[in-house]
């Protein structure tokens, strides 16, 4: 296949001589992880890739005297764009994280339109777009390239299905390796893909 | 003077020929100026920027029946990056923007270490950074490179100044024109300086 910058990839060879990771995890969540492994990117100066604040809806605000500012009510708001966003070797990175419960499939509810359309208009500008789509059950978090996700989302839209099957995950995705201190090392595969 | 990109800019002149943009801000204040803007280059598919939203430390949530969860607690924290990130041209771009009452310097006390040290992290990894600062009594708003502003940051912990004459801004920044849909019309100084 066809990446943005024109390389072709080996994508099926790295699917195939996927290693488990199974010592990896310990109860961490994917985004403990990824934040993890973004601080250890920018403390050795890899890259700087940061995880935008949640989206809070700010109603009700109290200021205390000669104390900090309490916010009393709030709402989560849906996020516009992806979760995370940088630079690594002069390029924009964006990208956003889900893990899924789901043996057989990664269902396509866990993205919001808004999403795909930010990930579209980052492709199009020439940003390096993914997700990370971690199955718990097996242990296993996958680079999925952006371009790789849209036919699936706009099937759903003709008569496709409302998921992405694992089997393709691993056909169309890399498996992220586990490092010591970059527990997902997502920038070893944007190395092998698009440089 | 020379950019990151090694191509000389014509700063001195365009200080000299600058038009004042009095009739640009009828009230708004800079962060609504820069959000329009911001909306305006990505429905004309220009850019994909966009603000962060504001970090929050949620302490407490309501989860009531058939309703939205409620943020009961929570707290203003400091911002660790910038407020600005995103896409042009295939360069990522990020800023961060603020607007004095001051007639005479723009105070450092405006910006945070944390958000010099992001600042210079994504000029050495090959981004555009820069600061917008507007001076709302003359209601002029500057486009102030991040490598102009590293000096007059490390000058202060040396005996020098707390703040960046007026007089420099006007040297070392370009004023930022209004368009009438890019109220801020940012990207307009980046083709100058970086392409």
């Amino acid at each position: 296949m066809k990446y943005p910058n024109g390389k072709s990839s080996s994508f099926r060879t790295k699917a195939v001589t996927q290693q488990k990771t199974s010592f990896s995890n310990r109860g961490m969540t994917l985004e403990e992880d990824i934040n993890e492994t973004n601080s250890y990117y920018l403390n050795t100066n890899k890259a700087v890739i940061h995880k935008k604040p949640t989206p809070v809806q700010i109603v009700k605000v109290d200021y205390p005297k000669r104390s900090a500012a309490v916010i009393k009510e709030g709402y989560f708001k849906q996020a516009s764009t992806t979760d995370y966003n940088g630079l690594y070797r002069n390029k924009y990175i964006d990208f956003e994280a889900k893990q899924t419960k789901n043996k057989t499939s990664f269902p396509l509810s866990n993205i919001h339109e808004h999403q795909i359309e930010h990930m579209q208009a980052v492709n199009n500008h020439g940003g390096i777009c993914f997700m990370i789509i971690r199955f718990s059950v097996y242990d296993e978090t996958y680079f999925f390239p952006a371009v790789k996700l849209f036919p699936y989302w706009d099937s759903q839209f003709n008569g496709g299905k409302k998921s992405i099957p694992y089997s393709k995950i691993k056909e169309d995705g890399i498996i992220i390796p586990f490092q010591y201190q970059a527990r997902v090392d997502y920038l070893s595969i944007i190395d092998q893909l698009y440089f």
